[in-house]
């Protein structure tokens, strides 16, 4: 029987690869810049990496492009959050008005900023009871994250809003990675011991609950997830057949890609773990998805904030690497071989 | 007896603190702004820290100095190095050209570069077989630094640049923190293990030489160090008399800021560990400095290029903390203390 979802397993199925005449040609300049072998560490990679995914030498870092998405979440009624759920909405406002943390990222790294509320008014179901979303809302949310990336970005940070998505993505990465609830609950924006028990409780309640749909990764999205998430695994889906390398963000951003490397596990190459924020799960979830964050500074407000901070890392990459002179065009001498 | 090297006991005795008015209108604002209570992680506290070091309220990054000394050593006889002692000179041509990684970096992030090159044609004693610089060399380099240094520059990196200058800060650390060379010789440019070893057994000649000075840190200094290396310490203790916060880089400028930690334990507090290289020295050093890196990438170029390229990161810092909206101004509600 056909599903809203299929356009996506359909995505998900066909990805592009890196470039690899681009990915030579960086290598190649990198090894000939004014540095001992490997001295730029992980910026060497970056640049590299940026250059095969772009499909394009020299790489660029000039049109970052950030997209938050904001949902509301019906297991808020599990009491699982330290903020009433109007925060969501007020916090769109903030976003608008340009003065949460990520707009002011946006502005300091040049980056095109946008904030999509996806249907505030209307929560998803409480997924201790029923499945979040329907097949239908889910594909919409999805689609909706695709259409929002600008084929013209040239590299891509997707963030979230949603009181009580915290709690969402926990229980997506119980359902994909395995454990029980407390194994992935954590604080969040900063709820309790007590807190983290009754977000822990919701999951392991749902997982009983839709203990049939476990195996597919899209439906596990479709029954524990929110529309910001969805939006976020459906923007990371876009960029890789768009060409445009990604910045992943924090926990909840890394359970909407973990959907994606669930379904295939090349699905996120495109993709590079911005920072590993103080949410517990967020580290294990790294080890999941086989990526070594590049930030770890205490981090975990969400909005991309992460992500957007690491922006002046890649930038810093792509300036080594374009702008320095070779050995040979600077008259500097080589290693000597001792 | 007067000795040149004392004006510098003096500035070390004497050093300013944090202003705590300061630091309390930092930290007032900052449990204002819309995000839950330390979802910045390590953001928060270097807004913080760097208003109260410049002494003002709201901080600023608008004005980074970043200077790169360059100094050349007596000790590459003892074949420590993988490059010819002529690049220190080609490199400064390349500095000066623009086409070091240090200059993508200073433009990337609006910093203000300069390069010094310090007496290159007479490279420093081999402090194997005597005291590398006189007192008065040692005091006119940290006096070079002081002087460098802008009183108009709102945070301070400083940069070396110096063939066999690895061996120089392995001999300090040695020096100063115990063990012998093969704790802290490291394979700094890329020399292989037979290179390492020598790196190793020049120290331990010159511990055993130098025996009867180290418990004087910037007698230390003088006889292991290089001018490059006293002028990125005098350059520190002048940010300390100047308001001006420090982003220290590896190795090598890190064993100049252990001289001055060694002589004063609070001489470094106006500084932070911008990150921690790959030398495998430089994680012990910061760990006797009770300093934690703000990134680990994997680099060990020099020049300041791992402390620009943590500019973004406290820039990022000072914009969220200038920049963002409070909880009153936005309409936000704040934790319910669930």
């Amino acid at each position: 029987m056909p599903s809203p979802l299929d356009p996506f397993r359909t995505r998900l199925e066909s990805l592009p690869s890196s470039d690899s005449l681009s990915v030579d040609k960086a290598t190649a300049r990198d090894s000939v810049l004014t540095k001992p072998t490997g001295a730029l560490g992980r910026l060497e990679e970056l640049a590299i990496w940026m250059s095969g995914w772009q499909g394009k030498h020299p790489p660029s870092c000039d049109r970052p492009q950030i997209i938050v998405f904001a949902g509301n979440h019906g297991v808020c009624a599990q009491g699982v959050s330290a903020f009433p759920q109007e925060v969501t909405v007020q916090m769109v406002a903030n976003f608008e008005a340009g003065g949460a943390a990520i707009n002011q990222l946006a502005t300091l790294f040049g980056a095109s900023f946008s904030i999509h509320p996806l249907n505030l008014d209307n929560p998803t179901e409480d997924f201790t009871k029923t499945s979040a979303m329907s097949e239908i809302e889910c594909a919409e949310a999805l689609q909706f994250g695709w259409d929002a990336v600008s084929g013209d970005a040239d590299i891509l940070i997707t963030g979230e809003m949603g009181i009580g998505n915290t709690t969402s993505a926990a229980a997506l990465a119980t359902a994909l990675f395995g454990g029980s609830g407390i194994d992935w609950a954590g604080p969040g924006t900063g709820v309790p011991a007590s807190g983290v028990q009754k977000k822990a409780a919701a999951i392991d309640c749902a997982l009983t609950r839709h203990a049939e749909i476990l195996s597919d990764p899209l439906k596990v999205l479709q029954h524990l997830g929110g529309r910001e998430i969805a939006a976020v695994a459906g923007a990371i889906i876009a960029a890789r057949h768009k060409n445009i390398p990604v910045l992943l963000d924090g926990f909840v951003v890394c359970a909407a890609a973990a959907v994606l490397f669930k379904f295939n596990p090349h699905a996120l190459d495109h993709c590079v773990a911005a920072h590993v924020s103080a949410e517990p799960g967020h580290k294990k979830m790294l080890q999941h998805l086989g990526k070594e964050a590049l930030l770890s500074l205490g981090m975990r407000l969400g909005e991309g904030s992460g992500a957007a901070l690491a922006l002046g890392i890649v930038k810093g990459a792509i300036a080594a690497h374009n702008g320095m002179a070779s050995f040979a065009d600077a008259g500097v001498s080589g290693e000597t071989g001792e």
